[in-house]
């Protein structure tokens, strides 16, 4: 699989994809991530890839031109399955998104920045706009960078054991149990007896009811999307 | 204000916190942001903080001691107005708490990585349980680097043009309307013609109906919300 990501700021997706599940990933060649700098597809001697927004008095927009040069650029040397643009008026990003952009084979995200990117980029070169969530960031880098570590780590072999990511919250619409660790007892706040009973079957009961029950609690609403 | 970020993977906070808006309002002194190793606060010759799962056959759970030392020396030093974990099963991010935490003196993030954290520290030492949405990260770097970005800007003083940040999606919940730059045409995909006439006050109603449609096409409930 490849990830191509275009950035104004690039330099805010160094540490996210070169450390932890996407590097050794990448390491693997499992997925291969290409970042590009906007600015090196811009017209202008300054590097610029901005300007004023027409009818606003305040806010930055990314232009036109460049990003169109990028993208022809990119689909000119392979077929892309998505160009997505990570704008908080998109379609919400989730664990099921994640799982079918992990089969694609080559996805380009385009990072939005300042107060936004030119909408004729949106209409004629976007072809899914994604939203990571209710708020606003300063660029769409972090959403770009979350959304190739929750696709990335489920390409098989990108995490060492397949069965972590398999029991994770979302993948079978129930959120996870709680999970425990050493030492069993903890100035006094113990793990549950059952954890430490030794028989498994019961284990694996009482973590599927903790499931069961955090979700009722916490998101009754996965459970009628299961049905 | 001050943000305190716990983690077992630091790098993966380098460039987020040292780039871009971020980086500016730390400069000026707005925000100070300090990274705490959780591998420092390690009671293991090797710096381990994880252990195997209590009755999972599979995946890593961050330790409780290391992250009560953490805390525990943290409160030791000032009053934090929360303290909080990323997860997947917490209350979703959003804006209105990004504003409300920008108002905030001291707040701690502590993020999970593997499997996730010894269910007694969320009981324990936890105030509230953030989700950036409903997928599954390698960790909770990225969205507390989010979370960061989001409360930082809205600093005031954080970005240059305050009204900037004020004319954003979500702060009226309404999504914001179509920006568009020069070139006004491009390839023969024109700006609206609206947008260069002039006339300011037929802008903004302009710019005030774009906003309304988009929102009532792509996210009615936010006007239930606003009603």
């Amino acid at each position: 699989m490849r990830i191509d990501i275009i950035s104004a700021v690039p330099e805010l997706l160094d540490s996210p994809l070169n450390h932890s599940i996407v590097k050794r990933a990448r390491d693997k060649g499992l997925v291969e991530v290409v970042v590009h700098n906007l600015r090196d597809y811009s017209t202008d001697k300054h590097r610029h890839v901005d300007d004023y927004a027409f009818g606003f008095s305040a806010g930055m927009v990314l232009q036109i031109e460049p990003v169109d040069r990028v993208i022809t650029l990119l689909r000119s040397q392979r077929d892309y399955d998505e160009v997505i643009y990570t704008s908080p008026d998109g379609e919400r990003f989730n664990q099921r998104m994640a799982n079918r952009y992990s089969m694609y084979e080559n996805l380009i995200i385009l990072c939005g920045h300042y107060k936004g990117i030119d909408h004729r980029i949106r209409e004629h070169f976007i072809t899914k706009e994604i939203s990571i969530g209710d708020f606003v960031l300063t660029g769409g880098e972090l959403p770009a960078a979350m959304m190739a570590d929750a696709i990335v780590r489920l390409i098989p072999g990108a995490i060492g054991d397949e069965t972590s990511a398999l029991s994770d919250s979302f993948q079978d619409n129930l959120l996870a149990p709680p999970v425990y660790t050493r030492p069993a007892d903890y100035k006094g706040w113990k793990v549950p007896d059952i954890l430490l009973s030794g028989h498994q079957a019961k284990i694996e009961e009482w973590l599927h009811q903790q499931s069961l029950e955090r979700t009722r609690l916490l998101r009754p609403d996965l459970l009628d999307e299961q049905e």
